[in-house]
């Protein structure tokens, strides 16, 4: 998908909500693990009741993995349902692949071309060679982990390297890649004071946000800091939509969660 | 499996090879492709005529997720022949994973508890609460990216930190996590010259070294400054062997290749 469309699609539901579907078959309602394909059934039931009102879904590939080949199955199912019946939609791998080269392409085509996501998350420890055979797909974006929401980002990313973060140092080489127009970056919303600085680095680029609601960081915050004319913003909640009810009622009550999220966000376009 | 397994497993086969399954179905010999599962098929007729001579098998995950379900299929019956047929194989899930907790976890039950590897490679930036759920599994090991053999190591892990490579940070960072007796690390070959360094860091540690043939690293090299009284290093070697031949006897040819290295060990044990 080309960037263009992700802001039309931004501006029209004055959304930049991302619902991330971290789907555990432990945490789903009971009465859907009658169902041949639980987790299919859940996320098509979540898309159906939240697709006007989200702009992107952001699958979490070890949730899917971690079920082997039904999960693998039930994710190709998510994916292509979205496809089909919500085009507009953007769509995001979460899988923070990062390998050399010819490994890099293997993973792209995967993402890419079998499962036809628009995007999907990267880690940058390996650098160029691994990063670029992502970026080598037109309309397709690499979402460069940069500053992660985790406690453990303080281990390593905020070190100095000649006399800046690294995760900056992330930032600064990555936009000296090939193609580098597709990078999208991963900031966490509990670290939004650092979106400042960011922003003087990136001016335009996405970035995908997580960590606002459940791990503490403020949308208020985000948007002060991190948006841009064109938005450049996507705020990713997960747990807080999809498991708000645990009942029959949950594609209601996710959708309830998801409308709250989508009105405040309306007042920062 | 516990480490002791595997270095006795060297010792008794003088061999520490690891041979790196990244099969491509475009390059497996034309007579496999009317099989079933070509990609299994191949796998088979490698480790049959090498599991003698290596003491490590590594299938490169990418290269099964790109072909989707079929790729998954694959590789599980790849891991289920190893551990059924020969579990004195160290195996070896080369997934680069990384990701915050509780997800963590979840790529650590796909690999250690679905697909029942001995060990599944991960990538440090994310930082202490990404590694730890895969060191919580007991006589399995988290092989954590140190310094790879890719020209884009240089990028990131050889800026300076505090006045040290930010690669030798992570060795000694990761040490302090629990569990980190359960921890192996990923260094190239190519990059022989800094393992006076690592071992002076990890001297105990077991290695697994990429790079050594086509990437041009040096197995004298690398025993020399890597090896240790456990012999502590797993020399990795993929297209080398599985791809010495594209015919009939392609198993066949693997097998001379891997003696050749295996002989070549043999004198550094």
């Amino acid at each position: 998908m080309e960037t263009k469309k992700l802001i039309e699609q931004i501006r029209s539901k004055k959304s930049f909500l991302c619902i991330g579907l971290d789907v555990d078959i432990n945490k789903i309602p009971n009465h859907l693990l009658h169902e041949t394909d639980p987790i299919f059934e859940f996320n098509k039931a979540i898309i159906d009741a939240t697709h006007h009102l989200a702009v992107a879904y952001k699958p979490n590939i070890a949730f899917y993995e971690a079920f082997g080949i039904k999960g693998w199955e039930a994710l190709k199912k998510t994916i292509d349902y979205i496809n089909e019946n919500y085009p507009e939609l953007f769509t995001i791998a979460d899988a923070k692949r990062g390998d050399i080269g010819n490994t890099s392409t293997m993973y792209a085509k995967a993402f890419f071309e079998d499962m036809e996501f628009d995007s999907v998350t990267i880690a940058p420890y390996m650098g160029k060679d691994s990063v670029e055979p992502f970026l080598a797909f037109k309309d397709k974006h690499t979402i460069l982990l940069a500053l992660t929401s985790n406690e453990g980002a303080f281990d390593f990313q905020t070190l100095q390297v000649d006399e800046k973060p690294l995760y900056q140092r992330v930032l600064e080489t990555s936009k000296t890649y090939n193609n580098s127009e597709n990078l999208m970056y991963v900031v966490g919303a509990t670290k939004a004071e650092y979106l400042k600085e960011i922003r003087a680095i990136v001016p335009e680029s996405f970035l995908l946000v997580p960590g606002v609601g459940a791990q503490g960081g403020s949308l208020e915050d985000v948007c002060k800091y991190g948006m841009t004319s064109n938005i450049g913003l996507l705020i990713n909640s997960s747990r807080g939509i999809i498991y708000a009810s645990n009942d029959e009622d949950f594609a209601e009550v996710a959708a309830k969660k998801a409308q709250e999220m989508q009105q405040q966000m309306a007042a920062f376009l």
